[in-house]
């Protein structure tokens, strides 16, 4: 699982877009607290600020609720809060720091009046032409109150709804105009409609728990409120639930390639996700067994950097036969709130988030296992601690190909020169990390990791951008 | 580690009272933020509230600040606050609710002044005789604003300051009247005290960091900040740190037998600390390799419940050859203000700290290795989950005897008659958990866990109190 | 000066929509300060959410930032958000909860991207073609976030600047598609436009400080942060600042008979303010001093009910003769967050907000000055009160005409059902508020309490609407 | 009323320890909710910090619940954290900050444990030996946990409790130990039992609402929660109330010659309380009176400055026929966390919290009352606001002696070097404020505003301090 130690101080420093919860009871219960636990599930996606939206479908048209700030879902939310929210239709969001920034106005679900009464919107993704849209539409005349895409989509919905017979159309019009990654849920007054572009880029699937219809952006959401697994919304598909209709789907926009993040199986997902039919925990177990094939090398320890580096350390022991046991201790109490050591304490040593199992390393020759290696900075220092707590060698694989590549698609790699792996061979990095050996994935062995069954992008590594 | 999780619902649901965290800085900087970074490392220890008090050696007497409150680290600090604690002697603090329940009186350390000046104490532990303590004071005049056994203590002190000629002599006085568990630090306002009652039921030890002195409840918060560990205070030890005299120690309360206890071996502690010349992973591993002898059985698969069955799952894997890996993802977001499923949302399977790897367990005969089993409703859930993602033979190892009976020394063991294990046998517990087989360590395999090197309390298991 | 007793438990009960409070230094300075200081002396206009927004006409064009939320300045800033705010032009804003009730999203000054960059509004009114403008602008496909009117007039201007070839004209443009009452200062991203409606319901006036220019809803808000009056926008007026035209003027929406409200002398303005060329509190005074040529009696002791009934009451001292004293004592620590007493308290007479001051009417005869009767619940109250603290005759005099009608343009008079006037003789009302005698203004003295100098609207008392 | 603008800015300046207010309802009903309206008409007198504790007489000894923090009662308080307080015997408290500064332990009610079960206090006053019963504890073993003289009371009740066969007689025990100012609310398990010292500086009187007894710093709090009036304590007078044998006295620490505060009429005390037999208006009322006598002056306008000058401005209209009117606009909503104008603000003459009323000064020759001046920075400055108003000339009326002296009993009047009456004759005071004439109360005139029915303290202006 995904946490805040990767996102603030590891080498990885990835972070994504958002996580999408809604939910229909169509026996007219309230929804807000399964999205609520829903939520909890996909905090790993986002952890900036978040909110739940919820509506009244047999209630007035402007029925809609909401609640939403910056902070945690345990600080944004108390169960008086919880408790007001009453409708039986109703969607939330976790998100990460939009481009904006820190903004309170920035927090989704995206809550609007339109010309059919209310929309919430909750969408995880990038769009490649935010800012052709948003000059088109201001030149139109539109206003914009905050950086969000949801807030162009949204003015897409609702200039489309005039000229087409029903929301669910009206999404499908906005939906040709939109370029990039989009992973969304609208709910109209009376239907959940969920969406994925055409390429698949972000996870959306379907699940029910007694009556109720559920969209989320990974199926270990599900597993949390005890719903049923359903399927995935397909890359290109418009999925529009209602008590009349039950589920209808639109794969208008489908295209022959889709190109789902790689990235997902790697890193963002949790592990025990299933995102378009591949296991996430699997797929990591397999990369490390492959790292173990291409990279052997004779040690005494497998050790995974956590939390994402443990299945590939694990599928490491499994193909090496190389015992597998943990080598750091991660604080969980790190949060968003933590007071950052200054540097003078950060060369002092303070390492607050991630400490050494001393026990377990020394005097080992150590297989340390990551998902991946953006500016070498947090290897490095890994490296280095495992060696003072007596490691005797220390051999880094990852489990995961070279960062050649910014991302368009929602997460935030960083251009090439941040990149360590830009203009280095794997030896050079080797040297700066200190490690000594080092061994990444082949862009090749992607295709194995997914066991053949994913179509993916894997532009950070080949520079092949789907849309382009 | 042990985490919120374990506490609110797994099955051990144990708790402790405190962890310490004290600082002298003999240079005269300010120690407010190594105390407050050495903390994060103990807040396993304590999540009710949390409390930093500070002086300047070389300033007015009462120059001691505090900062505390009921929450956790991340929300009772902020930097304003960590800035304004000015001083180079100074101490922290962790705590659990104590009986009193959750008040913000009861957060510690507690600062008082008395007839030397200010006097900080922070205190890990549970005294047996605090009623007649209580009481006796109250005869004589005393009063009280609090209900921990740090004011007890604190009184004991000032009052025998008046006939003694230094602080450290009262410490002694104050200590030959106290019974059971206690591991506290006394900050006086040029001396920083540590003590450790006779059987030594709580760890404490000493490190150093360039010249600033610490006391800690565990070494990983000296690793945590960068600290050397200097050694562990013996039990019934008096440790009096200052400038003048450096590490001064008085041993005058040691006795024979002392007996530390084995719970933070198998539980409390972290496991990257080392308590009493025993580093707690490897006993938690050594307890595993144990139970793979007395209860092998043939299986695809052992996995450890997290955070703290995962050292001793690794030992069964180590000691019987069955692959170890990942058989859950827990949610480290759900805290403190996390609010509770309802009864009816329970029952439908709302898992939100816990989930099963599906994909890990599914069509395996699994080996769950937990650390204990209190009441054991916990330990069923998770067998039903487990047999639920597809498990076709679930074996539970226990990493510690069966609990029988209460604990007087700081942890909150329940009456016997809520414990499972009382009245009833291994196979009627078996059952009621629904397990295919299940083991516990016996008592006596407990000192091989720990070496043979540390004397122990093990009455929860025996009944053998060694007070009494 | 009006205030929270005024609104919440006096028989007034009237609120308004807001205040607004602009700033641009032309020598660069930063304005946020002085922003929050001018908004404090406006407070009494709005007590339900506030906010600043300013941004730095010499750095990016979306350089705003703003910081607005529910609450009381004192509530919602502190020293260093205030700190945060740099720039030298902005505006702020207090005000009451709108329709749509108690929602964050409703705070001011509205902050918009459009066309041409970043836009605030700061609103005070109430358009009366609000559900026409909203229900035309979605038919265009306008998505709303809020539901005040400062988005509508957003929109318009945002519209309205792609065909004019400035934000002026926009303005302009924008204007006359609004009907109703509307004060409000937009500033674009380096200009400072103050607009008041055709019949100026509500102020607006121009003040100067040193360097920097200042749009403010009343005067008094000028002499608190040190400003010299300027001028008062004038009805119909667009008024546009800028460091290279100084104040430029547009009077073309001008018509030949505004029509300001007669109420913001009669209680909504603060006595030490100068609307549109008359002093608010020589207008009390002198309504006062109608009532005293009008209803004379024989009595000891003239009262104002505080704070708006006293420089009525003071005007009935001088018309009379009969000496003027406090007659109550005001808690002014009663505020938004105060917890109301429940129905039974309040039966058990609970008075926390006016306590009579008994030693100064007992055994008097006592004339009671208050500035208008709405429901006559409290002025019954208050009545009762006065006779129970001994005084031997309560003669009421009202500072205003009976209201019989609605208010259309920004203020919260209630529909005729509720008016106590409505349906009933003076008698009938002077009996069911307990009163000796009871006096009400007539229409027509309402031009001399504005000695002539100002057409107005009194439509509340005589149903002559400005623009019906 | 007094108010912050008062302390915070005024030339008053002066503050005072404390407001209390205890109930007990025979009937067994709630006491939390009459507690919390009762210290709102008694906040004037202590906005730094605030408490209610409860206890249920029917319950165990140790039910007593409190809440109590930093900020005013609307800050600390709300509808939830009310409700929890389940009690019929309960006390409160208001302070201002104590000399330990701002500390969240000085906050009171003080809850105590003690011999003999659960202990309230709430204290008004300071006490004179402080220091020595400090001292005396801590050498007998005694630990502070606050800088509140209620601690040491705690304490002297707590010791002579073991000796003594009741708690009131505890109580008297203790007080014959206390020397100086002290007016307090024990309450012990089943028992109420306020406290007046020997001189009766602070005031205390009893109330009935129904079946509660009720005891209060001033009368007013009675009125508001509409409570009968029953007597004021005396000083030197012990009265214990409980449901066996209602109010019993004990007058044994009483002396021939009381001497309560005489600035308790002049500023302190709510002008609707009634102290010792004298209405605190009337006497404000006739020092303004005595002032007119002493100091007549041919002038158009009597101003009383805002809010304790007001009555006293009305008397010397009253003695001299002048006209009295408002000449200031206070601005109510400047509290506890309004953030001060910078230094170069206040000289860009920012005048948030009073603005002179120009159209009523304007041209007129103006008598100014206040109350006192402490340093005379603040008359200076409101004299040159009248002035810059259009005032042709500005007398000053101060209604009470020159203030010469310190004050060792509860108030804050600054050392003699910051008193600008020391040392420098009445015209060179009047030279430095800058008015045309100006006019003290002599202290012969004292007897006269308590009309001769009270012994007082004129030690601030006298020197006279009635213990030396």
């Amino acid at each position: 699982m995904k946490t805040d130690f990767k996102n603030v101080c590891q080498d990885t420093g990835l972070t994504e877009d958002c996580g999408v919860f809604a939910a229909y009871d169509f026996d007219g219960g309230d929804v807000a607290s399964v999205i609520y636990y829903g939520l909890f599930a996909l905090q790993h996606r986002g952890q900036e600020s978040c909110g739940i939206a919820v509506s009244d479908t047999n209630g007035p048209q402007d029925s809609l609720k909401d609640e939403k700030d910056l902070g945690l879902l345990t600080e944004v939310f108390n169960a008086e809060k919880l408790e007001k929210l009453k409708g039986n239709l109703g969607l939330g969001h976790v998100s990460y720091p939009s481009e904006g920034g820190r903004k309170r106005e920035n927090a989704q679900p995206l809550v609007l009046n339109y010309v059919k009464g209310t929309l919430g919107i909750s969408n995880n993704g990038s769009l490649t032409n935010a800012k052709e849209l948003r000059d088109d539409l201001s030149y139109k005349g539109a206003i914009f109150q905050t950086t969000v895409d949801s807030e162009l989509i949204g003015y897409l919905i609702a200039r489309e709804r005039i000229n087409n017979s029903s929301v669910e159309a009206a999404v499908l019009a906005a939906c040709r105009q939109l370029k990039g990654c989009y992973s969304f849920v609208v709910n109209s007054p009376r239907k959940m409609i969920g969406v994925r572009d055409p390429y698949g880029f972000r996870p959306l699937c379907i699940g029910k728990l007694d009556n109720t219809y559920i969209i989320a952006s990974e199926s270990c959401a599900l597993d949390t409120v005890g719903a049923e697994f359903i399927r995935d919304i397909e890359p290109g598909e418009i999925v529009t639930i209602s008590p009349e209709e039950g589920i209808v789907s639109d794969k208008t926009l489908q295209i022959s390639k889709p190109a789902s993040c790689i990235f997902e199986y790697i890193y963002f997902a949790r592990p025990d996700s299933v995102v378009d039919g591949v296991g996430v925990y699997g797929a990591r177990v397999r990369a490390g067994e492959i790292l173990a094939r291409r990279f052997p090398v004779d040690a005494d320890l497998v050790v995974g950097v956590p939390d994402s580096g443990t299945p590939a350390g694990y599928g490491y022991a499994l193909g090496s036969g190389i015992a597998h046991g943990n080598g750091f201790i991660k604080n969980n109490y790190v949060g968003r709130t933590f007071i950052k050591p200054k540097q003078s304490q950060r060369e002092r040593a303070v390492s607050v988030k991630l400490n050494v199992l001393k026990e377990a390393v020394d005097g080992k020759r150590v297989i340390m296992v990551d998902d991946s290696i953006v500016r070498g900075t947090t290897s490095a220092k890994i490296v280095k601690s495992l060696r003072e707590a007596g490691a005797t060698e220390v051999h880094v694989r990852i489990s995961s190909p070279l960062f050649l590549h910014r991302c368009f698609y929602g997460t935030d790699i960083p251009s090439e020169d941040h990149l360590i792996a830009h203009n280095r061979t794997v030896e050079e990095i080797r040297e700066i990390i200190g490690a000594d050996s080092l061994g990444f994935l082949e862009i090749e062995d992607l295709k194995e990791i997914v066991e053949g069954k994913v179509d993916f992008c894997d532009a950070c590594f080949s520079g092949n951008y789907p849309d382009k």
